[in-house]
């Protein structure tokens, strides 16, 4: 019903890249990084210019460190509203690291492409300022937007989105208004393959420590290791009590751990579509790995990927490694193992943990203590869903190489959308970049084509099926 | 048939405490430090000296980084040779961390008692030089020696021993005219009780550790966690691995491990004893530990110290631990376990290290890569051997509270004069001192009357039994 409104959106996308690109290197050239502060509050009021533009009234709410940026772009029809939230903070960046200065926003020729180097290109100023333009573009055509947009931009997520919470749940009653979120994302790869996620993995962060006292071992300070025989070592109890949550074929258990079991015959079929498109060999080049964990095809990689929560050891440490040479023959009074949990959608993050440390308990591991520093859930939605359903068909109509997953096992809390707020959100587009959070951060800037085109058709997927 | 002999020197040994005192402040006072060379030189050139005063003309065997002195004091007599062995070399002192100077050696009343401060001062300037003093008095008050004395003194004892095995070898055709051999040291503790060690613990030193590469895991760099379901975590190996060493009950295990079983009711007898003038609560206390490993009577704690070998970790490392808040939430491409093993005597120590190797192969873990720096066994020596009966009988001559140990839990490569030179040993004597290889090292001023007068019955009744 949108046909020639969208056909001609479809064409302006390709005419306007330079103007799209200009968009892009201009917000690039405010740094706006929430770890330092450097030109933050510079960069909110820079994304609230350009709503105003597109005459959409800022709101700045304050955060703990910059604000939450909120704005709605109203379509003249009341088909339905859009829940649009990205990031307009970036990660710090050394210029000594990076080929091209990372707040200038160069364009640089690479294998006949042409990229566009600087911090946030990726992630996330490129999906943010590209999505802007298209809307720009809708206003400049004169052709009304297909749904009310309601902008949350906010500039705290690299340092974990320490006022999104409160937002959400703040301004529940007002974002109840929308029908269904999209978070943008750049989705495609070096070879023009696009994956889209139905949602994300939770994520915890615990710290197991042992530390010699009342149990045993060395209360005061390390002792001398000729002493192993008949006193306790926090190292070696660290140790037990780490292997026996992992089993011997290399996966995270506990007793009674509860792992929702939604994975069926959908999921089956999605992760066999995403190995017929993507290859095993160039996923372990890229992960600068030989081999995965486990033998097997890859639809069984994601299957190992993702159907399970996984505990990770980041890393750990007892008594001091030299440089070089031996430690002393000591047993050290204390060992730390810092550890995430990835877990699946559906489990309860807090349930886990408490099993965790009845298990612990349970083992005869009293004395090792666990730290929670933050926990929240995965979050999954509905393929069928509106909002999910027009990324899917979004992306399809512009590229003939599109696979789901299941969820990313990545970790973002965007269960604030989906659980919280109550609006199931779409992940993903096309367009194709890299290097987040890393030296030459990119963005390939005739991708940018396909990503404006995928977002326009989804506004239009998203309205029709309201 | 040495009484009267005997009976003056005993007298002796108290008239001529200053004099000792000041000889050791004088050995003090020459650092002699082997880790850093500082007058290392000199302080060989020191004890050739003093040896040269006892009639005992010095040799200087050149070592990897200090001369091995070597001498023979003669009785005049033929009864018998004992050789004796000790370090002149000492570990670093840092004066920043000391109460007194560690060079000077003050002498400070503490609680009532006069401990004479000074690195060297227990471990081991204290026993050498007092030893010396003692047989410069034999020939001070014209007394014969009642066997010869066979010095073997060595600097580098504090960085190993580089040199002394390839000495051993070298020269055991003339150490082969020894009849024992004696290496002393303060075993009397605070409350003035004496125990005396009949060997000691072998020592290894293995390096376990995990680097992602052809067998999996992340082979060029760390990879962000959430690729945990599907990649091997060289952390999670290692931790596996090490588990498998260690059992429920906190033992070193290993498949096909050989433990010797020489321990019997002789042994029963020397931890009971032990165990009746020793007690639990002080012995914790002065390890600052609040417990023992596992619950039992002060005779089982000695059990579990010393029958079984064991397998200590060091120190570990995986990822790197900031100082402060989470690190990254990454999978560490490396992990590192350093860890000693104490071999029981009787065990050997390459057979133990090469059952370590199948054990963790058996077990699927190959890509546990296990260095090994340095092995040497254990040793024991029979209570019933001359030098070994006499070092005993000598030390409850003058107190009422000694005690047998089957060995020593602490390690020391003493198997090259028990096992490779064929020298029983005899490990001990009276005195006390403490704080070895840390800040305030000191003596006992007035014990080293208790120390001198060990020595003196010591080589009498060494000297009857032969």
């Amino acid at each position: 019903m949108f046909e020639q409104a969208e056909r001609l959106m479809l064409d302006v996308c390709a005419e306007s890249l330079g103007q799209t690109i200009e968009d892009i290197q201009r917000a690039i050239r405010i740094p706006g990084v929430s770890k330092t502060g450097d030109r933050l509050d510079e960069m909110a009021r820079w994304v609230g210019d350009y709503l105003a533009e597109l005459g959409a009234a800022p709101i700045f709410h304050e955060g703990k460190i910059a604000p939450i940026v909120e704005a709605v772009a109203t379509s003249g029809t009341s088909r339905g509203r859009l829940l649009f939230y990205t990031l307009y903070d970036v990660q710090p960046a050394d210029p000594a690291e990076w080929a091209s200065p990372p707040f200038e926003g160069r364009i640089v020729e690479t294998q006949g492409r042409r990229h566009l180097i600087g911090r946030g290109a990726f992630n996330s100023k490129g999906p943010l300022v590209g999505f802007l333009s298209v809307v720009k573009l809708f206003r400049e055509r004169g052709i009304p937007l297909p749904v009310d947009i309601h902008f949350v931009i906010e500039g705290e997520e690299e340092v974990g989105s320490p006022s999104l919470p409160g937002f959400i749940l703040d301004n529940k009653q007002r974002l109840d208004a929308c029908d269904g979120a999209l978070i943008p994302y750049f989705g495609t790869d070096a070879a023009g393959r696009t994956v889209i996620r139905l949602g994300f993995n939770g994520l915890g962060f615990i710290e197991l420590s042992v530390s010699g006292g009342d149990w045993g071992g060395p209360a005061r300070q390390p002792v001398h290791s000729l002493h192993g025989g008949w006193l306790a070592s926090p190292a070696w109890e660290l140790v037990r009590a780490l292997a026996s949550l992992r089993s011997e074929n290399g996966e995270f258990v506990c007793d009674g751990l509860e792992t929702p079991d939604w994975w069926g015959a959908d999921e089956d079929r999605m992760i066999a579509e995403a190995a017929s498109i993507l290859d095993a060999g160039t996923i372990l080049s890229e992960l600068g790995a030989e081999r995965f964990r486990v033998e097997g095809d890859l639809a069984r990689q994601f299957e190992y990927l993702l159907r399970k929560p996984t505990l990770n050891i980041n890393a750990m440490s007892s008594g001091i490694v030299p440089d070089a040479g031996q430690p002393a023959t000591q047993m050290p009074r204390e060992a730390r193992a810092f550890l995430d949990i990835r877990f699946v959608p559906g489990m309860d993050p807090h349930a886990t943990i408490r099993r965790i440390r009845e298990h612990l308990d349970r083992r005869g591991f009293k004395h090792v203590d666990m730290t929670v520093r933050g926990a929240y859930p995965g979050s999954r939605c509905d393929r069928r869903h509106p909002a999910v359903a027009a990324i899917e068909t979004a992306c399809r109509q512009h590229s003939g190489q599109v696979a789901l997953l299941p969820f990313h096992s990545g970790a973002a809390p965007l269960y604030l959308f989906s659980e919280v707020a109550g609006l199931p959100y779409a992940f993903g587009g096309l367009g194709y970049g890299g290097k987040s959070h890393a030296p030459d951060e990119f963005l390939d800037v005739d991708s940018m084509v396909d990503y404006m085109r995928s977002m326009v058709s989804f506004l239009f997927r998203f309205a029709e099926r309201l």
